[in-house]
């Protein structure tokens, strides 16, 4: 058994984890911190996880923490995580970390864009970004994984195989996501209650979110060039999920079938990517509470633009669900192991 | 592998039992059928069950299906499961219905309520009635599990400790009960359409709901004396979950602590329900899509009343899950397999 | 024109008001006051009352705004407000208090389930409990006004006709209520997050709910005897509306019928209380953004027990539209002006 | 009076005529039909219309119904109107049509995109397009209102300033835009059932839906010159509400301050637009149940693109509302009569 530790427990990152790794067979979870919640049990804050009916939160020690646990899943604030991943890292340990961290490899950029300094670009250069779909062969050899954000992993499964084969235009492309509240965390806020997000919808963001070079660093990669994009965040009056809905200009002439035979072929042996069939488009609710992303596209002839949209669970495929998929991966397990429970529908 | 066919599987009971068996590792599905959509992909109809992409709707053709299985999930609508019940049932296959067409004992009862006649009342005799908390002995030697219906699940098990311990007067007994949408199945109808639930809250069937009889057949044999209740179903704006908030006059003297204590006494063993401690109540949020009752109670001293509030899925433990909870049982394999996920919160 | 003043205006009920009277032809708003939002546009915090557009929150200086209005409206926490309303009570003032602090006509009782001392007895013997269904003739000559809770006003009115004709027995009685989130306010608090709320559905409050005391204090006063009753509060995902469902075991022999002919006479005149017809019941969908009162019920022939269903809004009946009733009725303006729209469906 | 005949009024848009109609002072309905629910009460359907208490649904028995009302409000399903239409304005009646049928002016391009002939050109040549904020001076003279689409309000809305001031390419339009599920009208459809819509989030109709031609007209009729755009919609689980994300790549160097500066311009006079401050932006909570549009947007600097954001209530400003204004502009009433309710929020 693999000995876990969870850090930032008390969020809905932490509670997704302990979820899905309730039904993995080869983990069993030895601390899980939480500053604010110190001292109370897990089913205070999360009666639905009543499995871990003796699991209580407690404060992050380091010291203590390092000797309980094999693997570290980081589930802290942006900025709080840098110190500690380096630590755990650099003590030898296995360390997945949800916050952004160490996900942006240039420290510039990332200073930039959340207006923090990198203090660990020696262990920054050590991560590898967590998005299996792409960087399968390194996350098994990597002690360190940069988990990435929920609208990127949208946003770069759903544009991959057009950049990759040069399909658009890379000046023209436009990423209008839209994501359920759970995105936000959970937290006090007036703004994220109940009868504010309720029976509204809204775009946030717009241009400034800290997702976009994120999204541009990955497409860049496997375009081979620097690529700016639009990127649109829309607040949607539901739990889970995420809709990207992506546009770009196409370069070559083409047929909706020829784009997605290509799809297919770049996603055939993925084990949670599901490229629909023509005429088929993803609904943030096929995928609720599951680790698949769905594709759907489309060519407008009319305007020469290809469409794509992708849906995924901001905290499985977005998150948790995907730190297990990396976890699976480095440690040698069965990649789809705990991840196999198709979407709660209706 | 035991082959099971799912009769009537184009709704949501049948989705959910295709959802929750396709991480059981005993069973394999070798017919689904529907009228209405035979010669349709399951996946036509459900794109989240993609595990299933070459299961396809059949008509149900008695002589065919009857060769394919072992087990039948009779999810047919009220009154078409009789006959196809009692043929299955009849050629010595292990039946599982969904429906209400062999919950009532006494087919003047079932009669009145269903406003249609029984015609094998052969086979209802042999029905066993598939609350494992009460009649678990009874279920492992079924051949016919007549599969409770969702309110009935939740106020049975609300009630039974207080009733069989005497506790409350059976004269005084309200149970105010309030279901997701997806209680009344899948359909085109302008009463369930978004717009009409979403946002409201009503009452519905007041002292005439078809539950009413079922829920008092069963408090009645558990007090050993007739008892008739006052049921109030309400449609609440979500997709799953049952709260039943449930009142009856105390007859003895008691604390909050004496019931809760004599709750969890009776549910102790019980794999699925948890009785929470004293001042938390359940919420349907921390069930959803998963196969546990919760139960909390209080006694109002002011008023000398008992109020205990239960919590279920009404897809899981109150039709799919309990059937394959049922199913788990009369099989002999473990009562847990594949019903064990925690709920998907948020 | 009527000079108005809001006190403890950047709440959902200030809001509510502000969005009533500026339909309302004879008033003015000449202040609103907030402690925290003080210096703030209305508009920085409730965008869609941009009529208002140069209305600003000011901090609540009694002596200043004394002088700027002639009625207020006081939508101040609970035991925040006695004192403001005292002090714009005695200066002459007419005064409206959406609070509880004056509902309780007896100081012990409110002492007991407020947890806190009244300190202003002299001028709670001179509130007028402000439901006009009730009390309108005292309205009409009273100076301060307690606007009722918005829990009460459903079960009152649900209650009254049946109690006043000695119905049902008055130890039977249930009032089971459901609300939207928006009766707990504008506030930052993790239990009405978005995700916390959505989707799920759960009781609060057993026994102990403040509104306990203010139903039964009316209740009593109809009976001309003490009434105690159960109450308990649930929480529905949807922004606005209250449903009570009520029961009462039947002293006298009767009809449906016969008890709606008592309820329809005994509201035949009420302009905001729709009595449905025989079978009908009401949906808070139907009230919504609206001033009305539905109710319909039902006589319970198995069991000897009335079923009464009542909706409103909770912010507009329940809270902002009565206190704009109420300040009709106290200003001899005619009783419906600015609240005749009808509900915003769907 | 002017007496007022809605044809095709079962259905939502039918219902917020008579919601919003009840609060005019120079109108009252004569007749309201429907073929489905002819000899039914509007409250039968809408029991929120309790003002229409009298108010019966006959059939469209157009040779009765031309008699009873100066003014037809024309809420008939796409194609069924068209004859209608026709007949009453042929009749010498003010008609303002809710459907598609007269807001295409070139019937080859009505016949490609809805999939039926034209068969009543000559009265379309009559029609003008009621978008007051294009088309004022023309719809004071008009005797055939073609009220727009719901989508097309809010693009229109929207691009309308940027393209008559030539600050994007006009061959880089995006409109992505999100709608709630009232939009898809009153109907018993599985796909538009409770439990398909909420808590999911999908596109639907890509490069295909039928308000494509009417915004392109509208645009291109602003540029002067032919305009093909990538329009999509998408299905949010709310009731009401369009959010409209506009994207167009900038020609002109401009900032976000100089792009509003215009936009407040153009707007500025304007009863029903709102053009919100920089770093504000549009939510749908903001106008729902009201006839406002508000308008934000930014121009995103590292992309050198345009991005415009647009809200307005689809029932209101998208369909009944805007209909109202028009019959207001066009009858020489006050253009905001009835009109000025502000949203319900929360």
């Amino acid at each position: 058994m693999i000995k876990i530790a969870i850090c930032g427990g008390s969020g809905y990152t932490g509670a997704e984890l302990l979820r899905i790794l309730s039904g993995h067979p080869e983990v069993e979870i030895t601390a899980v911190t939480s500053e604010k919640s110190a001292g109370k049990k897990v089913t205070d804050l999360f009666p639905h996880l009543h499995k871990y009916a003796r699991l209580v939160y407690e404060p992050l020690n380091k010291e203590d923490v390092l000797k309980k646990a094999d693997l570290f899943f980081m589930a802290l604030p942006h900025g709080a995580s840098q110190e500690a991943v380096d630590y755990f890292f650099k003590k030898g340990k296995k360390v997945i970390d949800l916050s952004a961290d160490y996900r942006i490899s240039d420290s510039a950029v990332y200073e930039e864009w959340y207006k923090a300094q990198h203090n660990y670009t020696d262990t920054l250069n050590k991560a590898v970004y967590g998005l299996p779909e792409l960087h399968r062969e390194e996350i098994k050899k990597a002690n360190l994984i940069a988990n990435p954000g929920c609208y990127p992993t949208s946003a770069i499964l759903g544009l991959y195989p057009a950049i990759k084969e040069g399909v658009i235009d890379i000046e023209s492309i436009v990423v209008d996501s839209k994501s359920g509240a759970s995105g936000a965390g959970r937290k006090a806020d007036v703004g994220f209650s109940y009868c504010e997000v309720n029976e509204g919808f809204k775009a946030y963001g717009i241009g400034v979110h800290r997702h976009t070079p994120e999204i541009e660093q990955e497409l860049s990669g496997i375009a081979g060039k620097k690529i700016a994009i639009n990127f649109t965040p829309h607040l949607v009056p539901m739990d889970r999920g995420i809709i990207s809905t992506m546009y770009g200009k196409m370069i070559k002439k083409a047929d909706t079938e020829d784009i997605l035979a290509g799809y297919k072929e770049s996603y055939g042996a993925e084990p949670f990517v599901n490229v629909l069939a023509e005429g088929i488009f993803p609904n943030a609710k096929n995928v609720r509470g599951s680790n698949y992303c769905e594709i759907g596209l489309k060519v407008n002839k009319r305007t020469n633009t290809l469409i794509v949209v992708s849906a995924i669970d901001n905290l499985v495929k977005g998150a948790s669900g995907q730190a297990v998929q990396n976890m699976n991966i480095m440690m040698g397990i069965k990649e789809t192991t705990a991840l196999e429970s198709l979407a709660v529908f209706p």
